[in-house]
């Protein structure tokens, strides 16, 4: 096997996050959102839907009595919260918290069996259904995100029992399947296992982990179909109503062999949770067919199927992508756990080769959509992302249903609030790598790192006035004189970058550029000092002409900020606002705005009215304009100011 | 009671359509559409889901053994159909059609009860089930279009039978239901029941049947609710899964009284019916608060909830209305039967009071989606009538799948395509109306009418080239000279007519125009010719700017008839087509184009896409635009030539 990415990881115990924009979400996962999903999953958040995730484990452990209740995955959200917990307290010791994780931590092994099954729902309901219907039921799915908890607080922690307990349901699994007669060939209807397995291989060096990861990979979408099959053997008993999840294979991307697939089709986190998987079996295998296959699913999505926020998923009926160019900004469905699910799926892409353009959408869906998926208090979320909202036509048109005009408390399929807390507990393992002679920086995140390069201990300090500025610091410390390749990301923002090093400011050759990085190769010595200046300025996006929603239309961003109008800024009816792009914009910070944004100013049009009154049509009326100001907050801010209109894309005035 | 319209009906039977446009169309109703439904309501058209209408009345009446099929309002087919036959007899004798409609109604009336019941549904699937679902089982809107279909039936022939099986069911209605002790205080979910009452009212001159309708409407949205009582008597039970006919009271329009009632609220041809049956009451009973809510609503669909075409209904879910200015053209329901319904609410209002508004909407729904609604061949329809249309995305992506971009042999439901026929069979009865001492022509469609005013015998023939051209001529033949009013309309298409009497171009004055109206008072004399010159020019549209969907955009209109870009005449992605509003129009008669079209070709742009490969957004990039024609049709003749993009709303290049 060719390991195509093993040297490049870097954990998160190597990096500290201190960052004037990123210091506070972290601060606010450990002391609000952690605690607060505590209690949710305690049930103890009044005026929601309980969770009783904690409950089920506890009435499968044998500790109360009742009934399973809930999400047939509702297991997991136990697990994300449990994994963001790991990530916590690698990034600084805290008893108490310890000590709530590791009491949830028994109660999960004593709800698993002697065989090594564990699953509060088929345990607690269909004790005979073990296995039976992988298409709706999620338990491998429930399976991997218990892996991932395992691996991030064994990590954390030192401590085996979480770890123990998933080695033992991942036995228990590989049991069950695999290529050996009497197995089951299937998988699961949720991708999820196969990442996870690939990071209790990387924890535990066992290879037969691997193994499986890559077979549920190289079964999915075989014929005759493992779906139909299961089917027939349960005599079409379903679990969910709809037939989709049995039925409709694309919807779990089953319907092609994963190779074979050209398109992103269906549920879009199934599809990106199924991506980071592969990448991940190709880095370690080689196998260069499956990394072909995330090269073009990765290029159809982020060259035709995406949100400028970096959301996915155009529609709500199946929560899925649709077709190339179908991007709707109000029915957008746009799911949280989708972004993230792109960032993980980035993330492996950039450890196999850095090609900046992972990063770029990396850092697009992390500033925009995940941060935008929570609310600046911690305790509200959004399942759905749209690009533009009227409240009033949303409430009325069925067509919105799932879209909120305002962030909710919790969900009762609460998958994303957890994603973001595990996301932003572990952000520090996403802005740096190292590959062979070379350190790669990905993101600009105030940040230290630590790692090992041409022999040496290197410390890496990065000062950043990101997200509002492009000015980025880099002290250099290696332990002695080192001799190393320092990558710095050009942002597809600001393509033409300042970098000086030592006070000197150096020109940049072709040879310096390589897949979108700035590489200086040279002798480093404590204390050396890189400059990075990326100008930032408030630039005027289109969408490809294809995109029927976006034409005659213009979006503002600014570094990696996309920006948007809302009602409390603007007065309703924001599409009457036209947009003049060839005027000045103008862009300051105001700190006084939910905890300081930088604010763009643009000028504008607004649609008069009058001669209107009660007429729908008329014949021959001169569109009559006057002078205005569009007052533009970073997308990721809205709706923190009650219940308003919004809007990403703003009609433009044509030359 | 305060009569307000009866001296101004003018029945099918004094009118004889001589037209080049409409002609055509009464032919194909007589000679493909009738004959085909005909085919189709016994189940032999090939490749279509079956209507087993016919067999269920068979079945019913004892004459064959089965079971019921289809939906709980299959009756209505039936009926349907028979109207339009009625409708065609009057026009025209056809014995061979009218024996197939006496061996039709001799089996309806083998299936009528004893006690005057008549429904199939009831008799053969839940005999014991009569009147307690009111809320969901379209009991009393079947019952509604059998009447219909019997006074048209017994008008045309002269025969009673269908007339004393309507008369006999109406009687058991009166029976079961009304202000009395013991009677149900009860009324349909889908209104019918109510105009069809007045049409029998009117046909045999018996006050019950005013008072029973006058009792629905006045028992509609009382508290306590109806539907919640019967549904608490049924035990909760309910025909449809979704509790939406019994929970959601706006659904059928049942939130509030009918006179409380504010805005069109619901499935949009329920509520055109229902206020088609409250315009019928208040005309006879002269109640003027309800008449005051048929303005009131009026008002509210026509100037805030009505597509440019006179479509209605802006949602797929429940068929129904939504809010003030929300008229999507891509999820628009927009369903024909709903316009059908606007033309008879119409003709309700014009009767009270001639005001051209009522005529003109009229017109708007009759050119665009009623005959929008058929295909040319006669044997395809559309229920449903976008104003935009991409089938490649619309077959992808879910919020559009009760879109077609072709028009469908034949539905499951199919209410649309016999409502087609029976408005196009009995076009004759709104063209004109009487009142008092003035003879009003509402809408521009060669024909004779017959009618007596001021004690005379009176002769209009009328030559009329629309829709193509503004240029009508009328010859006023009165048996001998009299003095009276030929009123005629000035639609909203054309406000500067141009008038000539006997050759002399007359000054229209301020006192001679009214209402929307030119009246000519004077003595007519036989062979006294006038013609009347409405300019027809190419109309430049625009939307309220409230409205979302048509801000930037233009649609263009010529004389009644909406335009529309098709994929066939102008390429894919009609997106990117721009419109110079400032261009010169052409419009031509193309003589070969779908039986004959007048097409219109408008200097334009697209948008180019070079530059942009496989980039999805970039910066600062100018919209870059090639000249091009944009080549208009008339909307009513689009998805002749295949599937393609069509679009009703371009967008504009602004000033």
């Amino acid at each position: 096997m060719r390991n195509l990415s093993d040297s490049t990881a870097i954990s998160l115990k190597q990096v500290i996050i201190q960052d004037d924009f990123w210091s506070p979400y972290i601060s606010l996962v450990r002391d609000v959102v952690v605690p607060y999903q505590w209690e949710a999953l305690n049930d103890r958040i009044e005026g929601t839907e309980p969770s009783r995730a904690i409950r089920n484990f506890k009435i499968a452990a044998g500790l109360e009595q009742g009934e399973f209740y809930g999400m047939v995955f509702q297991d997991s959200d136990v697990s994300k919260w449990l994994e963001a917990v790991g990530y916590l307290l690698a990034l600084q010791p805290d008893r108490e918290l310890e000590n709530i994780a590791d009491e949830v931590i028994e109660i999960i092994a004593k709800a698993q069996h002697e065989d090594g099954y564990l699953n509060t729902y088929f345990t607690l309901k269909e004790p005979d259904g073990r296995w039976t219907n992988l298409a709706e039921c999620h338990e491998l799915y429930c399976a991997g995100h218990l892996i991932e908890a395992a691996v991030a607080y064994s990590s954390a922690t030192g401590k085996r029992l979480l770890l123990d307990v998933a080695c033992k349901l991942a036995d228990c699994i590989d049991e069950a399947f695999g290529p050996e007669e009497g197995k089951i060939k299937g998988y699961d209807g949720h991708q999820e296992i196969e990442l996870a397995l690939m990071k209790l291989y990387r924890a535990t060096g066992q290879d037969k982990y691997l193994r499986l990861a890559k077979f549920f990979l190289d079964e999915r979408g075989k014929l005759p179909h493992f779906y139909d099959e299961e089917y027939d053997r349960r005599d079409g008993a379903t679990h969910f109503k709809s037939l989709r999840m049995s039925k409709d294979k694309s919807y779990s991307q089953a319907h092609l062999p994963v190779r074979l697939q050209q398109t992103a089709e269906g549920h879009a986190v199934r599809v990106v949770y199924m991506l980071s998987g592969m990448a991940d079996v190709a880095a370690v295998t080689g196998d260069e067919s499956l990394l072909q296959a995330c090269r073009t699913l990765w290029h159809n999505i982020v060259s035709k199927r995406m949100y400028i926020t970096g959301a996915i998923g155009s529609m709500a009926h199946g929560e899925s992508f649709t077709l190339d160019y179908d991007l709707p900004s109000d029915t957008a469905y746009a799911e949280t756990c989708a972004s993230i699910g792109l960032i993980f799926f980035a993330q492996r892409m950039l450890r196999i080769r850095p090609i900046s353009e992972y990063a770029d959408i990396m850092e697009r869906a992390l500033y925009n959509t995940v941060i935008g998926g929570m609310s600046r208090d911690g305790k509200h979320f959004f399942y759905v992302n749209p690009l533009e909202v009227w409240p009033e036509g949303n409430a009325k048109n069925k067509n919105f249903e799932h879209v909120k005009a305002e962030r909710q408390r919790w969900f009762g399929c609460a998958c994303c609030p957890p994603n973001i807390a595990r996301l932003i507990a572990s952000l520090g393992s996403y802005i740096y790598s190292v590959k062979e002679n070379t350190a790669y920086v990905h993101l600009y995140i105030g940040s230290q790192v630590q790692f090992e390069l041409a022999d040496r201990k290197i410390q890496l300090v990065q000062h950043s006035e990101l997200p509002w500025e492009g000015n980025i610091r880099f002290e250099v410390l290696p332990q002695q004189a080192a001799r190393f390749t320092l990558a710095l990301r050009i942002p597809e923002w600001s393509k033409v970058p300042e970098i000086s090093v030592n006070g000197q400011w150096i020109e940049i050759s072709d040879e310096q550029r390589k897949d979108g990085y700035v590489h200086l190769d040279r002798e480093w010595l404590p204390g050396d000092i890189v400059h990075l200046v990326l100008p930032m300025t408030t630039r005027f996006m289109k969408g490809n002409p294809l995109i029927r929603e976006t034409i005659g239309k213009v979006s503002l961003q600014r570094g990696p900020m996309v920006y948007c109008l809302e009602e409390a800024d603007n007065g309703p009816h924001l599409h009457r606002m036209i947009i003049e792009p060839d005027g000045q914009s103008q862009s300051s910070f105001d700190d006084s705005l939910l905890g300081g944004l930088q604010t763009i100013s643009v000028p504008a049009y607004r649609i008069r009215d009058e001669g209107w009154k009660d007429k729908l049509y008329q014949a021959n009326v001169d569109v009559r304009l006057e002078p205005a100001t569009a007052r533009f907050i970073p997308y990721f801010a809205w709706a923190n100011r009650g219940a308003g209109e919004m809007r990403v894309w703003i009609s433009e005035k044509w030359h």
